[in-house]
């Protein structure tokens, strides 16, 4: 809590305006402001806003991303604007059912998407989701994968760091753990760190970055999604790494020099802590993860608890990544919040 | 900033005891609160406080506080209450001149203390530190020693952990830097280390605390300083230590489980940046600190900078004391706030 919070809508240009004045440098916590406002904001204002609004623009609609990103040379998943019925169809006959149908804007954790098995499903859920309204919708193909893997990037004028290559363990399209660094070969890990650069480049992102990708049996990696933001897939950083993506989101943003990632232990297992029931909040049963060594619990004081809601979650600093990640399960299988 | 502050006086148990009853569980953040406020608010409330205010009024007043610990049997620097000029002069006499007079409530950093080399001089201190007025005053002797030795001790009902024993470098009274394991033999870090629990033990600490040492040249410890919270000299666990002694004071005082104390590597070097102007404060020419690996800086945000007012402190892991330490010097020895 600040005592300098200003009241105002994301969408107003002049609230922003206000606001801004008051700021030496802005940035966000999510993506879900419109560049055009963001670029207004800072124009008006005279503050920077990193990430750029010139940035904002180029991910903040999943199709302009999708081709900014393979233009800078980086498998994408299979995708395409659907806009009409046959095009609906063309991409599933192509691609296979079921696919994935996307809002281009905003979205997050499943929300926003919709798995459509046959046409009329398809045709259904682009009404659901803004298409009969005009908003462009992206149809992406189900591809088959090994593991789900991300990278965070931290990148301002002094440079960039790169964090590991981590798994992120998804069940219903929600990441339920994070293993640091991901059980894949180390050159996977490479390139998955490459690409997440070369992706930052190619939007010149000034902040911190996160990047999805999918591992294929074949062994190739394609960017699912990116997030211009501190991300949950990033979390471990915190203890795991030297310098959290929080503080490497700071420096970035301040133009300061930026901080070590690498790993503090040899094995980081983070688990997130979802809600299990409609309550309000309270932790229970938290003490086997508090009384375990280099185990780090973190409550984020959400007052309502929601089932699958991200509540909390837990870091787990070993020196093995199969001990470190059964262990960080078993002491945390008890919690309830 | 928290939103569910209230604005009273620490000396009225009316304003404390409307507090407390809001609260779970209270803690303290300085010892300049009087143990019988503290009880009355307890009682009234019906809050528990940690530190218990049977502890606080163990260590509120320099002559109990010295009585209790040499009855636990732990070695403490020579001292007198000193009430007349006699007693003034014949403490003098006994442990040689100079030697310290200290009011027996509050003091911190070379406050509430002065050093005496003259009858004289004594008697005007005895008057400044309010002797005339009915205050205790404690006469202490100077004691040679070769390193000054502080260690953090958290406890509670599940048991107690042990931070390791650093050394505090002094200078004119005021704690310039720590190292973290003091560069003295392990015997004598485990001694100290046992001492601290022992005197935690013999106050029924519960909370986090602090005590320092002077290590004699002949190999002795005495017991100087107690603190019951986090101190100054603990500043390095933040980073340096699994578990930092403030996570170690809430968990101490919500009684869940103590975390690991173990350092993160096996050097951590630890600078008290001082204010060197009277201005507005403002950081200068930190990058180099910014800059090095496992290096962690902390600007405490406070808005005026005194001459000597800590102001800030810069920690650095590293695998090698002496290294850890100069390099530690070097980053920052150009940093103004």
């Amino acid at each position: 809590m600040t005592p300098y919070s200003q009241t105002g809508s994301f969408d107003s240009v002049d609230d922003m305006t206000t606001f801004a004045e008051t700021c030496d440098v802005l940035t966000l916590e999510n993506e879900f402001i419109s560049s055009e406002v963001l670029k207004n904001t800072q124009q008006k204002s005279g503050s920077p806003i990193f990430p750029s609004p010139d940035s904002f623009a180029l991910i903040e609609n999943k199709l302009i991303e999708k081709q900014t990103f393979e233009k800078a040379g980086i498998p994408v998943t299979p995708y395409a604007l659907v806009c009409t019925k046959e095009e609906l169809k063309k991409f599933g006959d192509k691609h296979g059912w079921p696919y994935l149908l996307k809002s281009s804007k905003g979205g997050y954790d499943g929300y926003g998407n919709e798995t459509v098995s046959s046409l009329e499903e398809a045709i259904e859920a682009f009404k659901n989701l803004g298409g009969a309204k005009g908003h462009d919708i992206v149809a992406e193909a189900f591809v088959d994968f090994t593991h789900e893997l991300a990278v965070q990037v931290a990148r301002n004028e002094t440079g960039h760091v790169v964090y590991p290559c981590c798994e992120t363990v998804q069940e219903n399209h929600i990441c339920v753990a994070v293993k640091s660094p991901a059980p894949v070969e180390e050159s996977i890990q490479q390139k998955a760190q490459e690409l997440a650069v070369t992706a930052t480049e190619a939007i010149d992102g000034k902040g911190i970055f996160a990047y999805e990708f999918f591992l294929t049996p074949a062994g190739n990696l394609l960017l699912n999604e990116s997030a211009p933001r501190p991300h949950n897939s990033g979390h471990y950083t915190i203890e795991g790494c030297i310098t959290s993506q929080f503080e490497n989101h700071v420096r970035a943003v301040m133009g300061l020099p930026l901080g070590s990632t690498e790993l503090r232990k040899p094995a980081v297992a983070m688990i997130n802590l979802l809600g299990t029931d409609e309550r309000n909040a309270q932790v229970d049963s938290a003490r086997n993860a508090l009384a375990e060594t280099d185990g780090h619990l973190h409550v984020y004081g959400k007052l309502d608890s929601r089932v699958g809601r991200k509540m909390s979650h837990f870091t787990l600093l070993g020196e093995n990544m199969e001990q470190t990640y059964s262990r960080a399960q078993k002491v945390t299988d008890r919690i309830r919040i």
